[in-house]
């Protein structure tokens, strides 16, 4: 794959840029929804292109391993098929899935072994069979099989940990290299960055990743409970040592105020569950703030979702609506907010880039951060 | 409200009208998605508009009387503007629901008390007080207050019970007649006929409620649990006797075989839960017959949901796709399983009307019984 910056930002680290796939062309900054189990939740396909305009998507390995299982992926001609959806996808490795979801694991050189959280059912995943499950399943990115630390991780752990994931790391490249891309369509493999919160570590670390000279890096280990502070410390001195010319992936992030401090870092490429996790729950982004809909002030309010944004939901759904809807546990209110919340992030998104490329970025971000984590 | 019939079946009581409101033309047959408490469960609007071409939608007066309340409903500017459809809306009395959900119901002559299913409090209704409130929500087709009998129920009750419902019936056109239309768009009440499964208390009810001379007429208490030969039974009778130039609506009815049966009765608007409540399980229906998606059979199947209709969902996404949305209780498998049942009733709805004005119903009627009710 081949990827070009397009402009700088003169006040921060922050970068404009084109990554090109063979399923056409990620303008980045990119926000990518989740669609673990092979649907972002509650989204039909037609408005992740039409309403959301999202450029590429997420799909889950460990999920999408256990259900629909890699034969039916494998028969339907790979996840795009299966699902409907034409352009790029990432995989993360399973790692990530196996730590926090999956039963009785065991993790050792060689690999992890887990009881599914579906059925009980025993498995093994290795540095080479999650290259190989996610070959099958055909993602225009996939990624290293990596161990994903929690927080707090004393030193010596977070220290034993990033050993293993880059020996671990070895092993996927080869496995890799030996492997072929499926279904016609080139795959990237991308390296993660671990360290946990140890600005010693995530250097070694980020140095590690970046002599493997891959498509692209990404920055694992972080939002999994650690101050914003310290994400965006280990964020930067990663974004300092990961070349200019690839693009990078901070794994789980986040708000929209931490996409906007992350792309001043340096970040391309984000995703993460929170739009849609929050929008079933209640919460929404909206471009003057963030609201609990489930709030009785919301009550009586008759004004659109959000004015600012030119989708359907937000424009055409007003906010009473929508809170009777998420307390009524109406199908429709996970619809409406989720729509929103991805809507929002793909305007915040695309807003940077406009501002990254305009030379009006780090001034453009200063009111955009009061307005995205203002509470309504 | 003008209702004119424009064709009938030479080869049974079926006819296709047109039926004029100040929201618009309703072409009857009509089917009506049940959207219970302001929504079509799982459907976005633009969906009812655009896919589904439902030409009228149900509210449920029980549902939107305890959510999201009389006042809400009322600041919004009636249903319509609440849920942002400008298309007509009916809604039923309250009647049904208080029977089959609410607690702690007692019924008298003067109304039922009950207490609500979502909160326990305490609530009130009257013939006069369902009118009230179905003015305020804005429909434009409104029902009598009625009791409506379960299956089975002794001969003795159903005729106390029926005398009640037309006492009631008295009552509400009284009231009807005595306030206004709302925010500005002609109302119209339909009487409800009751009577069992017994031919002479329906033929009885059938001419009370006829003798009411309203825009419309419904038949009620049936489709609760009675054998389908019997459902018919009674409606012949009743479509009999209710005048025909007015439209006759069996509520609550049905499967697609119902729909056609009773069509060739001279029904011409139905309602039923069972396409999106049964969407949710799983139960498609297609052109092509009912299938259970769930079965292992489809876990192959590439093949899309039905090719014989044109909407997005039927042709754009497979068997196997749905199959693995509804095995993991993903929030799409029950939107796009909705939609293609709505999208399939509404189509039959249409080649209904299309054949009878073209004088072929009956022998189109005939093949296509086979094919719905097919077990694939």
């Amino acid at each position: 794959m081949d990827y070009k910056v397009l402009a700088h930002d003169s006040k921060s680290k922050a970068r404009s840029g084109q990554f090109h796939t063979d399923r056409g062309i990620i303008n980045t900054p990119i926000f990518m929804p989740v669609g673990t189990a092979g649907t972002v939740k509650a989204i039909h396909q037609r408005e992740l292109y039409n309403d959301i305009d999202a450029e590429i998507i997420l799909g889950n390995t460990y999920h999408l391993y256990l259900r629909p299982g890699l034969d039916v992926l494998q028969g339907a001609g790979g996840l795009h098929k299966f699902i409907n959806w034409d352009r790029p996808i990432l995989t993360d490795s399973g790692g990530y899935q196996v730590y926090s979801l999956a039963e009785n694991r065991k993790i050792s050189e060689s690999g992890v072994t887990f009881s599914s959280h579906v059925d009980g059912s025993k498995h093994n995943f290795t540095p080479e069979s999650v290259i190989d499950i996610q070959r099958i399943i055909g993602a225009d990115i996939i990624m290293a099989f990596d161990e994903c630390t929690p927080f707090p991780c004393d030193y010596e752990y977070a220290k034993k940990s990033m050993d293993l994931t880059h020996r671990w790391l070895e092993r996927c490249c080869d496995h890799f290299d030996k492997t072929n891309d499926t279904y016609g369509f080139r795959q990237s493999l991308f390296p993660i960055v671990q360290g946990s919160v140890y600005p010693d570590l995530r250097k070694i670390s980020a140095e590690v990743i970046a002599s493997c000279d891959r498509d692209g890096n990404a920055i694992g280990g972080l939002s999994v409970g650690e101050p914003a502070e310290k994400m965006y410390e280990m964020t930067e001195v990663v974004c300092d040592i990961l070349p200019e010319d690839k693009p990078r992936y901070l794994m789980g992030v986040g708000t929209p105020e931490n996409l906007l401090e992350c792309i001043a870092l340096g970040v391309d490429m984000f995703d993460c569950v929170m739009p849609t996790r929050n929008a079933r729950n209640g919460m929404l982004f909206t471009s003057e703030g963030i609201i609990n809909i489930r709030n009785e002030k919301w009550k009586y309010d008759f004004s659109p979702i959000d004015n600012n944004l030119e989708g359907y939901v937000s424009r055409n759904y007003t906010k009473a609506y929508l809170r009777h809807l998420i307390l009524s546990k109406e199908i429709l209110g996970a619809q409406i907010a989720s729509l929103q919340n991805l809507s929002l992030y793909l305007w915040l998104i695309r807003q940077s880039r406009y501002n990254i490329e305009n030379g009006c970025f780090s001034s453009w971000k200063k009111t955009m951060m009061e307005n995205v984590s203002r509470r309504l």
